[in-house]
């Protein structure tokens, strides 16, 4: 696993929903990264993703789940 | 990542479950315009995916899981 | 989005869990009625889907994640 | 959609977590049963799902997310 | 449905983490193991399966989501 | 199932978001070790899964369920 900063700031509170959506969207790149540290390959593997709509709908799959996380961990910032 | 709003009106909370549901379609689409921001692409692989089954379900799934959330923060308009 | 009317009856409150499961398979149905306006395009991608067995227990999970809502929604009509 | 009971004896409560892992899977069942109400056809999918690894993952998956929200209901049985 | 224990101790409750780990693997499984009673069909797909990295990661899935309830049922072992 | 540790440290409870975060990556790949304790075909397998793009969605998936429970037992860090 490579030394990646995993939570950005170290927390899941956010401000406003948008800046949760954000780190919901930076958390589940950074589990890419941990997982992939070459960002060339990384590279390569987005030119393909965000060109194949079977991989960005999953994409989006593992956004939401994220953000699940981050919604209640904001509850919902009501 | 394009400079694109995530959150519509920065809120989750809407006046009726319809409208949630409208919200938790508009959140799926906004990631995928975040990760992919040209719009040309974007009609390209919309045509794909709204003629293919398999994907199809695959996308049902994604907006039920925000729409989980979406639910949730609006303690399921009881 | 074409306009489709997304949680019949406007609530996700249910008298039965029977009834619960019927609006979860409805609102998945509807997702998918908003993606693709064409009722024949739909009613080709059904015969595709409901004689592939991957596709089936696809469909089936998503009904279950949008029953999980519909569920807590109740409070599981106890 | 058929007219399929999808909800066995009209209720998410068990008596034990072993009647709630049953009953998840007849949920799931029987959200396939109401979308393919052949049962030639569902028997002929069944051969193709239980000899294909892949697929019995996705069903177990299905289970899992059935079960979640019967547990929830019956409080775990504690 | 083969008659097979779905919830091994009849129990969701576990001393540890580690024990409520175990026990989500083996409620994978005994869904598995229900589905598809014959023994050396299922180690053939076992040997498919565990050789397949794209398959072993949908397993992870399921063990993580059958997880999440035993955790819950556990109040996480607080 | 091998003799693997599938809880480090037994708990689920981490002092920081960040060592949730990377609790979740472990607690992944030890159902993974677990399923498949060679370890010449874990690296096999990792080699295949860090250069396919899908396979990589798929993996931050499990990983965002895994993380959904690590995030709920230490109440976000809150």
């Amino acid at each position: 696993m490579a030394d990646v900063e995993l939570v950005p700031g170290g927390s899941l509170k956010t401000a406003t929903a948008e800046e949760g959506r954000a780190l919901a969207i930076k958390l589940a790149r950074l589990i890419i990264k941990t997982t992939q540290p070459d960002a060339d390959e990384r590279t390569r593997q987005r030119d393909i993703y965000s060109t194949d709509p079977a991989m960005m709908i999953a994409m989006g799959q593992t956004v939401a789940i994220e953000f699940a996380t981050v919604a209640a961990a904001n509850n919902y910032w009501l």
